[in-house]
C-alpha cells in the first residue's frame, strides 16, 4: 500500500474527535472526555502506538458489545491504604483514571495507596497515570497486564503480555522523572514499524514460531513472540521475564483479573484465550506521599541534584551522555503541543473509516 | 595463585563463626545472630558473592570504626502505612531485618507498609527480606542502593550501584515466587569469576575505562563499569538504567540516604565518595497484605495455577522450558541444607585470616 506523508492534527482536533466518537458509542460525556485525554496524551508524548492509532480497536470492541460503555466502577474491598476496584468491563481509559485517583487519595490520607483493578480493558499509556501522581506531588506507580505477546526466557510461545511498569518522581525545579517501560527488549510497535518498512529487526527482540531467535518481523507477528528485557540468559533475559511475571502476578492473581496467556484479546483480530481465570484485564496503581518520609522541599532539592548529577555523567564516546527517564517524551510533548501531532497515512485512513462509521467528522 | 578445591561447611558452622566474629567486634548477641543468618542464607541460596565471602569486608569496616556495632535503630517519621527508619550507621544485616519488620507490621495493620531506611550499610541479599514477608503470607519488596559500579546508558563512568530489586509472592501449595535481581545485565560476581579463571566476559556486560564496551574483566574492574540490564539502546539498556534510577531515587533521596555516585564505599579498598548528599546507604522495604485485596485462599489457588501454567510453556529448543523466579535458589538451598555449603579456597583463606585476627575458630 502506498503511504502518504504524515498529516498534522492539533491536540484539540484529535481530542474532540475521540471524545465525540466515544460519546456516539454510548460512553457518557465525562468519561468520553477522560478517555480521549488519555489517548491524546500518548500522541503528545510521542508514543504513537498507544494513542489515537488505537481508537479503531476500541471502537470495534465497543461496537461488538465487548466493552461496557457505561460501567459502574466500584471499590469492592478496601483498607486504609489499599483497595480492589471492579471496572465493570468498562474502557480501561475510563476505569484506569478512576482507580488511580483512589490510590492517590489513599496515599494522601494513609501515606501510601495501592489499588488493584479487575474487569478492565487496555488502559492506554502507563506513564500518563504516574504523571498525574507526580503533578500532585506524589510518587506514582502504574502497571497493567496485557494480551499475550511475550515468551518467558526458555519458552517458545506467547505466555505473558508486554506488561509495562511506570513510575514517576516529582522533583523540585526540574521536571519529574518519568519511567514508562514495557518489560520486553523492544516494543511491539517497533516490530510493526520494521514490517511496514520491509526491514529486519535486530537479534534479541523476538522468537519465530519455532522458538528460535528471528530477525524477521513478519515471522514474529505471525507465529512468534517478543523476548523479555535482557533477551538471552547471558544478558539477563531471566530478569525481564521476572519483571513481567511481577506485573502479571500483581495485575492478575492479586487483582482477580485474568493473567498470563488468559488475558483477553486486545482486538477482535486476536484469538480469544482458551480459558478464563479471572475477570477482564488487570491493573495496579500505587502512590507514596513524599511528606510521609521526609520534607517535600528536601526531597525536591535532592531529586533536582540527582537529575543534574546524572546529566553531568561523562558521555560514552559517540553519545551526548545519559538522558533522564522521561526526557524524550517531554521533548516530544513540548514540540507537539506547539507544532501539532503528525499522524501517518494509514492511521489517518483508519480514523477516516471510524468517522464514516460513526458520522463524527475528523476535522 | 594456586587454588585449592572447595571445602564444605555446614550451615551451623558458618552461622556460629559469623555470629561469634560479630560478637567479638562489639555487636550485641541478638544482632550478631541476625546478621549471621542473613549472610548464611545467601550461601544456602547459592548466592556465594553475598554470603560469608563478604564477612571480611564487614569485619574491616567494623574494625575501622566505619560501622556502628551497637546502633540505635529508630523510626523517625511515620504514617499508618509508611515509616522512615534511621539505621544509626549499623550493619545493614541488622538494620535491614528491623526495618523490614516495620513494613510487614504496617501491612498487617493498614493493608500496605512502605519503609525507607537511611544511615545504613550493605544489607546482604535482597531476596532474604522478601522471603520473610512471603512466609508471613505477605507480598514483599526490598531494594537497596549500593556502591557505584554501573554506567547509565550513554554514560562512560560508574554513577549508580547494581541496585537490586527483590519481590516475593506467597503461593498456595507451591513454593513462593521469589524475584531477586540486580538491575545490571550481569552480576559483578560473574565478572570477578571470569577474571579469576582468566576468561573473557561476553559483550554487553561492561564498559572499559574509555566508555566503550569491553570483554576484559580486568579492564572492567580496574577502570570500567557494568552495563544496565538491556546493555545497549537497541536491546533496552535505557530500561535497566531506569530501574536502577528508580531504586536509587527511592533508597537515596526519598530515604534521606546518599545516592548515585555518592553512596558510601562498600569496603576500605574503594575510594570514598567526593561528597555527602545524605546519611549512609539507603533501603526500601514494602509489603502488601493479600487479604486486603482478595481472599488469601483464592490468591493461593491462582498463584499455584500461574506457576503450573508457566511451567507448562512449550520449551525453546535446547532448553527444559521456563523456570519460575526463585527456582535455582530454592534448589540450591535444598541441596546445601542437606550436603553443606562449599566455599572456594580463597574465601576459606580469608575466613581463616578473620579467625586469626579475632581469635574465633573457624571450625
Amino acid at each position: 500500500m502506498a503511504e502518504t506523508g504524515p498529516s498534522v492534527f492539533s491536540e484539540v482536533e484529535l481530542h474532540t474527535f475521540c471524545s465525540d466518537v466515544f460519546t456516539m458509542l454510548g460512553v457518557p460525556e465525562e468519561d468520553a472526555l477522560t478517555a480521549a485525554s488519555v489517548l491524546v496524551l500518548s500522541d503528545l508524548r510521542g508514543i504513537d502506538s498507544h494513542g489515537v492509532a488505537r481508537l479503531p480497536a476500541y471502537v470495534q470492541m465497543l461496537q461488538a458489545g465487548r466493552i461496557n460503555p457505561r460501567p459502574n466502577v466500584r471499590t469492592i474491598r478496601e483498607t486504609p491504604s489499599t483497595a480492589t476496584v471492579d471496572g465493570d468491563n468498562g474502557l480501561g481509559l475510563v476505569v484506569g483514571p478512576q482507580a488511580n485517583r483512589v490510590a492517590m487519595e489513599k496515599a494522601e490520607q494513609a501515606g501510601s495507596g495501592w489499588v488493584t483493578v479487575r474487569n478492565s480493558n487496555h488502559y492506554g499509556i502507563a506513564g500518563g497515570y504516574v504523571m498525574e501522581a507526580a503533578e500532585r506531588g506524589l510518587i506514582g506507580w502504574s502497571m497493567t497486564n496485557t494480551t499475550r505477546m511475550v515468551a518467558p526466557l526458555f519458552g517458545a510461545e506467547r505466555m505473558l503480555g508486554t506488561n509495562p511498569i511506570a513510575v514517576a518522581f516529582p522533583a523540585g525545579e526540574e521536571p519529574p522523572v518519568v519511567i514508562d517501560m514495557a518489560t520486553t527488549a523492544a516494543a511491539f510497535g517497533k516490530v510493526e514499524m520494521a514490517r511496514r518498512k520491509g526491514e529486519q529487526i535486530p537479534p534479541g527482540w523476538a522468537l519465530g514460531g519455532d522458538g528460535l531467535g528471528t530477525t524477521d518481523p513478519v515471522e514474529m507477528m505471525a507465529s512468534g513472540a517478543l523476548l523479555p528485557l535482557g533477551s538471552t540468559r547471558e544478558l539477563g533475559g531471566h530478569k525481564g521475564y521476572a519483571l513481567a511475571a511481577m506485573v502479571d502476578l500483581l495485575c492478575g492473581p492479586l487483582a482477580g483479573a485474568n493473567w498470563g496467556p488468559f488475558t483477553p484479546a486486545f482486538t477482535l483480530q486476536y484469538a480469544d484465550p482458551t480459558r478464563s481465570v479471572g475477570e477482564g484485564l488487570g491493573h495496579l496503581f500505587g502512590a507514596l506521599q513524599v511528606e510521609a518520609f521526609l520534607d517535600r522541599d528536601e526531597f525536591g532539592r535532592q531529586v533536582d541534584d540527582w537529575i543534574r548529577t546524572m546529566r553531568g555523567t561523562r558521555p560514552a564516546p559517540g553519545t551526548s551522555g545519559p538522558l533522564i527517564p522521561g526526557d524524550p517524551e517531554r521533548l516530544a510533548e513540548a514540540d507537539r503541543r506547539q507544532n501539532g501531532i503528525p499522524l501517518i497515512g494509514p492511521v489517518v485512513q483508519e480514523l477516516e473509516e471510524v468517522a464514516r462509521q460513526t458520522g463524527v467528522s475528523l476535522r
